[in-house]
């Protein structure tokens, strides 16, 4: 479904900009790390965070991404939130910081902040460049 | 209503990552070209996209935009579309194309299409970094 020309953005450190729809029915939009495994486009959320409710409410999302090298080059995934997973370990955020940090641990940890990790299931892809 | 620690941002070259409600209530993402002029934040659309049609049947939006040289820094602004202008001498496009390309003239241009500006006022902003 990822267009060959595109995939390499999925593979890079470029933000993801999601748009979910919020309680009345307005978009909201934020950047967020993301990682791509071929099946889900997966990002981190905490349990406090609007977006947390908003997917859970309608889970009907947009994702738009820009190569990090090429601002003429973008995807926008528009998709389905399929399933949301716990992450007690923080394995999945700690990845996310390895992925964009370099770093072994997510330096953000909020004591007492519960992570879960959002998969998104491509419906619809358009692309530029 | 802008954080002046977040002003920059709309004085960069950052693009914009746009949220609008599609036909069905789902949400649809994409960057533009964007110009802030302290009240307005305003962005070109040709009247055949589908973004064009969106703000028109419901006039919310989101916009979030990363600082270009600190990825820990965004804005998220949501607001209303207060009004569409025409672009008939393409002087707005343009401009963008000044500010983004350093071109006097927009490369993108096809025969016969009509530009618009969309204005958008913000309403609520959210910010990190």
């Amino acid at each position: 479904m990822i267009p060959p020309s595109h995939k390499e953005i999925l593979e890079s450190t470029a933000l993801a900009h999601v748009a979910t729809i919020g309680p009345h029915g307005e978009p909201q939009s934020n950047p967020v790390w993301f990682d791509w495994d071929g099946e889900f486009l997966k990002f981190s959320q905490t349990k406090t965070r609007q977006k947390y409710h908003n997917v859970q409410h309608d889970p009907r999302i947009a994702i738009s991404l820009v190569h990090p090298k090429n601002p003429y080059k973008y995807l926008e995934i528009r998709g389905i939130v399929e399933k949301i997973e716990g992450d007690p370990d923080l394995a999945f955020i700690n990845s996310m910081a390895k992925k964009y940090m370099g770093k072994d641990k997510y330096p953000g940890k909020v004591k007492g902040e519960e992570r879960v990790v959002i998969y998104v299931r491509p419906v619809h892809i358009t692309k530029m460049g």
